[in-house]
């Protein structure tokens, strides 16, 4: 039998897959607003309601962003996480947990250092919703949450 | 300390919820259309856009239902299920797996016999989106796939 090497990255993406009960998909496309790796799985689109996962390697976040139009409902469903409006502490994110971020409010999410993370995100199709991305979550900022914890 | 005395039921529910992440909720007010006991929570509720879960003990499903106007998407999120179209096999239901309704097609989706079973629906107001119930699947209908296993 041939033997195909694997990088550490893509075992460790195995690693988390094999727990991870929903698809992880392909690198986000959005991953310009990220810091660190992303993945993106659209998982059924029915009309215009679906639900995209969302997959953060550890270390992984999004840029500070403001959405407007519309909340953004987060179901989180694998690994740990981190949600954080401006001005607020953090939140510690772990599955079962839902969030509801309001519109508005600049905020990031992502992976804790340590672990990978996994939220679905269930969407409508709505012309009036859009997001505003800012800039990064530094390390400085992103650290700090660690030592806290 | 006080001791509280669990029914055999309290103490199957609370095995339950200790090893599913999303929340099992009240019991389910559709109960009607369900044999056996359901729980339904609603996660979150944005606008116009939810996300409800339900969970069902072992050996609970709903009845034989048509939806119109909307498919209907699940979410599996913990234990074991089935979901069956009329005229086809039922498929086997895991944590991860997404099912996409159609419309107008006749089906039931509820836990397998020994397995709870929770599924989470995301949903939008939508007032095309109405439910035909029809009749209970058959303790014949439903032990025969536990059969046939």
């Amino acid at each position: 039998m041939e033997e195909t090497e694997m990088t550490n990255e893509e075992k460790m993406k195995s690693a988390f897959k094999s727990g991870a009960a929903f698809e992880v998909g392909e690198p986000n496309p959005y991953g310009e607003y990220f810091t660190g790796q992303s993945y993106l799985k659209m998982l059924e689109k029915d009309k215009d309601l679906g639900a995209i996962n969302v997959t953060f390697e550890p270390g992984c976040r999004n840029f500070w962003h403001i959405h407007h139009g519309r909340n953004q409902i987060l179901l989180c469903v694998a690994g740990e996480g981190w949600y954080q409006e401006e001005g607020k502490p953090a939140q510690l994110l772990k599955p079962g947990d839902v969030v509801n971020i309001p519109t508005e409010v600049k905020h990031w999410h992502g992976a804790t250092k340590n672990s990978w993370f996994s939220h679905i995100v269930p969407g409508v199709d709505d012309p009036s919703a859009t997001v505003t991305w800012c800039e990064p979550v530094t390390d400085e900022e992103y650290d700090k949450l660690e030592d806290q914890r």
